[in-house]
Parts: structure tokens; C-alpha cells; sequence
């Protein structure tokens, strides 16, 4: 090993909180208490923003005991944001980070926070000033590139595959139409999640829409009329983010005028308005029918007490290791995961990839997982996504 | 003991499914399989509709490993009903039983179950044919009368304890205002068992609205509005039932063209109508706040994974219970409970009412644990609810 750069760490997180990004976060506390090269370890609260207030705790001071019970609390411990750092923005957090011989940044969040590191990287190159920057992936849609899988979706998909065999026992008590919308604006990830709550084959969800086809509310309606014509009952999931056959989203159609969040994104998840168009227009169709929707919102992201155990070791495994790369010969990347194995014998081994490689574009779910007509996940989807949620609930049924 | 009753047995479920309606049921197969009074046990599909259709299985060919897998499982395994039968139907509900045979009828579910009951029992009597019927109480809402408390809402409320927990981690790390919108009609059980979330000064929800108080659009928005400024950021828990200050219930206002569901009630969840109109009225108030809203839906009343181990327990053994007091000299009523001790100390005795003191009112959360501001649960209703849902989970926060 070369000679370890010797100076102060700043970890941060950033985006939507997960189940387990403090996981993350305590794996890189944990990592950096092993590691000499490191003196100071600085939490910034509310991620970027907390370097420019100067807002920073010093999380060596965190017991054993705090540190179990923050690993497994859902959410940001240190607070997060929305804030997408440009040039300039980078420019301040660099000279602050120069300032405070700060030699080591691990950001934990999605693929905007890759690009703020990758930034900040770059800012730290050209000043030929020696800082070694990890982005740590997490994001419950698990959408980004080159890593097999992100920390986070895991623990979402466990709720959503909960939360869909839940709903199908309550539709097959009560019959009818329901459609449940999923989170995930640009990946059918988390929708596609909800094929593991079909053990059986009458089981729902009977239709699965992903924003990676296209569905028209034509086709839309005369899906679902056929579904529930088979069984006098049908379960619907829908990812937020299903688009129109001329690719605008469904969502932003209905939507124009809700308010944007701070990237500029249309907001579609919470307040529902998918969900109580989509019912409107199977309504039209099937007035007789009963009907309901529900937006699972963000219920899906920080709830507590269903957290994929596979999902948070994972998560504090990729923590640790972006410390252990950073205080190895790699001055910056982002970490990966690799599957090795099948069911049973599923395992990850990290890499490091660039950031540039994960900063700017998403991934979205593989066509082969898709069925032909659009409207379902195919079985194999279940060898990718089962190792990485909790084991869900057996359910007893009456023959009738 | 009298001389008992020989003859054959109907159950049935009905309304609105909940996590441990299946238990109830269960309890029911138990005990009838230990009294040697019932021949047949024949389970109603769909409530008094299959009893109408003819639509019975026989419940006492199922299996020790059947009975555990379906008394774990949440929503109406039978199938439930909206169906709310008026003395015509009951009528011919009543044929068939003696048709049949059957001289003991279970049936699981809230009051229009009960006074469904109350009716084949009066046509019983006037008819002079021996028949006991059993109502065994079933609902999320809590609000029976006489009982201390009914089965399902202790799983319910762990649901939404949970999701509350969840939501206001996610709230801390994001900062803005988050309106959640609990099921609850005319009853603020459910909504109140929000508060069970909060267990530090600083924990959300920092507002809790219940049917049992009115509020004004503008009280609502000034305590979102003060509570926001004190803390930069506000999590706001809302029954889907809460009322204007004239009397009416805010979301059928906003929902006077929603269709109407079979018993003629406005259908309040599901649409997240509600959510969307007063997320609309404090963005008026508060442009600038980042302002987000759920509807928990119909996750809180079939979410497998959460169950509430006391809850489970006291609902088959009321199934059970009803049962053994058909058995006995008992010739009808509703199975009641009755609560002894606190805290560690708590437990329930079962005793028997009348189905007429079920069948028509409902029971309101009592008014000392309404705040005398009317938006927020007094403490001392953790002494009654805390008892009845599982445990919650422990939080680990970073000082900032």
C-alpha cells in the first residue's frame, strides 16, 4: 500500500431517505474508526447544504450503542436534501473542504449525488488539492448504472411485496377493481417488486404497468376489464411513472400545473392524482364495478420495522468498503455490487466504479423481465429480486 | 347446564376485512369442534350472501396446518360483504337455516353484522325455532359499543403507529409539511393511535385531527401553519372523517359527486381527495413550503407482517368465546371485553351483551383524550391503546 493521505473526512447523505442508508452511513463511521489515516470524521446535516452552513457533527463520538440503534432507524440520520450542487456550489463546499483539510468525502445517495462528487473531484484535481471522494449508492428504485443492485431497494421492495399481498387478500374478500401506485418515476424496479406477492396463480398482482413500456389509457382500461371479467375481481399495480404512447408520462399529462419539486421533477408521488385518473377512466368503462386506489406514497421509503435483512447488511458493507477503498489506492469512485450465485447461494462482492460512470444516467428495468403485451413481469424477475428482500409472510386460503 | 342444543352451525365474516378477522374465525372451527352440540360447520362464503347462494364449505375438514396458516393471515378468508340485509333478506337467510337445520350462527363483523344478527333472531323467536346466534365484533375503527375494545384495531393501529414513525424520520431528514390521512369515519380511534408514534417532545405527528372535534379550513391551516414555523417542519395526522365546524364531514363536502358505496357512504378513502384538498388549502397559506400528503388507505386493515400479537390472541379467543356461550345457556349476544389492569398488567375477561346494545349506535373516542385545542391525543390514551398493538420499534437519532 502507498503511503495513506492523512487528514479529516466529511460523509453525508443526500435524496430520498431509505430503509437502511443508515446502515450506510454507520458502515462508514465503523470503517473510519479502523482506518489511521483518518483523524476528524464530520457529519454534514442535511448533506451539501450542511458543509456550506457549516452545520457538522463529529460522529467519533457516537457510542456502540448509538450506533446500533441509528443503523437501524429507517430515514437520514443526519438529515438530507434536495439541494443539486452546480459548478459553483461545488466551488464553495471545495474551498471549505481545503479549508479544513478535509481529505476524504463519502456521499451517500443517488446518482445526483454522484455528480456532486464527481464535480467536487474534479474542482479538487484541477487545485491540485489531494481529496479522496466515495459515493456510497443508495435509492429505493434502484435505478443506478454499472452496480448490479442499490442499497435500499431491498427494504422498499419488502414493503411493496407486503403491502400488494396484503391488498390481493383484501380485493379477494371484497372482489372488485384495485389499482395501487407505486414510486419510481423513470424505473419499474419497485412496480415490478410487487410480482413476488403472486405465489399462487390466481393470486394479484393479475396486471403490472412499468414506465419502461408504454401503455394507452385504451389499452389500459381493456386490460384490466379483462382481467376482472376472468375473475369478478382484479389487483392493478402501476408504477407513478407509466407513460403514454407518445412517451410523455401519464403523471405530467394530469398534472401540469402541480408545483415542482426543487430538481424541477413534476411531483407524482402523494398526492395520488395518478391513481384517481386511472379510476376515473376504468370507472367510465365499468360503472358497476367496484373500485378503489390507493397511492402508496411514502410509506414506501422510511417504514420502520420491515427492513430487508440482506438489504442493511448490504448497505453497511457498501459504507465500509467506500472507507476501505478510500483509504487504499483508489482516490474516488462510486461502489458496486456484483451477484455471485442464485437463491441460496446469492452473495455480493463490491468494485469500484468511476463517478462519472454512475452521475448522469439512470437504469431501467432489463426488457427480458417485461412480458410481451407490457403488462406483466415475467418469473425470472423473481431469481433477481428475492435474495435482496426479507422472506414475506405465508398466507393459509379456504378452498371454496 | 341445560340440556343443549343439537344441530348444525354457520360462520360467516363481514365488512371491511382486518388483520385478524381469520383468528376469530379460527377460534370459532376450535371450539366448535370441541362441543359436541354442533354437527356441521358450514362457512358462509362472502357473509350472508353465500348463505343466500348456497355458497357453504364445510369448516371442519380443514387442518390443524390449515387452520394455523389461515388464523395468520390477514383480510376475510371466507370472503366478506358489504351486504347489509334488511328484514326481506334476513327472512330468507332465516328459510334456509331452518331448511338446514342450523341452530347456531356466527357471525364476524361490526354493527350492521350485529343487527343483521338481531334480526334473524328476532325472526327466529317469532317463528319459535331454537336457533343462537353470536355475533363476534370485527373492525379497525374501534367504535363498538359496550366493548372495551374490538379485534383488529390493535393491528391496525400498530400498522399506523409504524407508518407514522416512518414518516416523521422521513419528514426530520427533508424538512416541510406532511399530511397523512388515516381511516376512521366517524370514529378518531384510529387517527389517535398516531400519538402512540410520538415518544420524544420533538417526534411527530405535531397535529392530530379526529372526527370527534370540527375544525375550520382556517384553524386547520393556522395550527399547520404555527407548528411548521416553530420546528421547519410539521407532520400533521387527519382522519379521513374530520368535520367542519357546520357539522359535515369535510370530504364529503369536497366529494359531493364521489360515487356512493353500497351502504350509501360517501367513499372518504382510497382517492386521497381529502390529502388533495388540504395539502391545497396550506400551499395557499404557504407557498413556499415543500408540502407533501398521503392516504394510508386500505394498507391499514390488510398489511400482513405487523400483526399485533395481543390482538391476534383476543380475537380468537373471542371467536372461541362465542362459541363456548352458545354452548352454553347463552341463546345470543355479542362477545364483549372487558379490561383489567395496566401497562404489563393488562388483561381482558370476555362477557356477553345483547345484539340490539351492538346493533345501531357507534361508539366515539371519548372525549378526555381529545386536547382541549382539539388537534392533538392527550398522553393518557397511550394507557389505553398501547396495550393492544405490537411493539414499536426503537429509534436511534444523531444530535445535531
Amino acid at each position: 500500500m502507498s503511503k495513506q493521505l492523512k487528514g479529516n473526512a466529511v460523509v453525508g447523505q443526500s435524496g430520498g431517505p431509505t430503509g437502511v442508508i443508515n446502515q450506510s452511513l454507520v458502515g462508514v463511521i465503523e470503517e473510519v474508526c479502523e482506518q489511521q489515516c483518518i483523524n476528524e470524521l464530520l457529519g454534514a446535516v442535511h448533506g451539501v447544504r450542511g458543509i456550506i452552513a457549516g452545520d457538522l457533527v463529529n460522529l467519533k463520538l457516537l457510542s456502540r450503542r448509538d450506533l446500533d440503534d441509528i443503523a437501524r432507524t429507517p430515514s437520514a440520520a443526519l438529515g438530507s436534501t434536495r439541494d443539486k450542487p452546480d459548478e459553483q456550489y461545488c466551488h464553495r463546499i471545495f474551498e471549505i473542504f481545503r479549508d479544513k483539510n478535509i481529505r476524504y468525502f463519502f456521499y451517500i445517495g443517488g446518482n445526483d449525488s454522484a455528480n456532486t462528487a464527481h464535480i467536487i473531484n474534479r474542482l479538487a484535481q484541477q487545485a491540485g488539492y489531494e481529496l479522496k471522494i466515495f459515493h456510497i449508492p443508495k435509492t429505493i428504485d434502484n435505478d443506478l448504472l454499472v452496480t448490479d443492485h442499490c442499497p435500499g431497494y431491498g427494504t422498499a421492495a419488502t414493503f411493496v411485496a407486503h403491502a400488494v399481498i396484503g391488498d390481493d387478500l383484501d380485493n379477494r374478500a371484497l372482489g372488485g377493481i384495485k389499482i395501487d401506485v407505486v414510486m419510481g418515476r423513470h424505473a419499474g424496479f419497485l412496480a415490478a417488486s410487487a410480482r413476488l406477492a403472486r405465489r399462487r396463480p390466481d393470486d394479484g398482482p393479475h396486471l403490472i404497468y412499468v414506465p419502461e413500456r408504454s401503455v394507452s389509457m385504451e389499452n389500459f382500461v381493456k386490460d384490466v376489464a379483462e382481467a376482472y371479467q376472468r375473475r369478478r375481481r382484479c389487483l392493478v399495480v402501476v408504477s407513478e411513472g407509466i407513460i403514454d404512447t407518445d412517451g410523455a408520462a401519464w403523471a405530467e399529462k394530469i398534472q401540469r400545473d402541480q408545483e415542482l419539486d426543487e430538481h424541477g421533477n413534476v411531483q407524482l408521488s402523494g398526492a395520488g392524482a395518478l391513481a384517481v385518473f386511472l379510476t376515473a377512466k376504468v370507472k367510465e368503462q365499468l360503472p358497476e364495478v367496484r373500485l378503489r386506489a390507493d397511492t402508496f406514497g411514502y410509506l414506501q421509503r422510511s417504514f420502520p420495522g420491515l427492513i430487508s435483512p440482506v438489504d442493511a447488511y448490504e448497505a453497511r458493507y457498501c459504507g465500509r468498503m467506500a472507507v476501505y477503498y478510500a483509504a487504499d489506492a483508489y482516490s474516488s469512485g462510486s461502489v458496486c455490487f456484483q451477484r455471485f450465485g442464485k437463491g441460496d447461494r446469492y452473495r455480493v462482492e463490491t468494485f469500484v466504479t468511476t463517478l462519472a460512470s454512475v452521475a448522469t444516467g439512470t437504469k431501467t428495468l432489463p426488457d427480458e423481465y417485461i412480458n410481451a403485451a407490457g403488462n406483466d413481469i415475467n418469473p425470472d424477475f423473481y431469481d433477481y429480486a428475492s435474495p435482496l428482500v426479507a422472506a414475506l409472510p405465508e398466507v393459509g386460503y379456504i378452498k371454496r
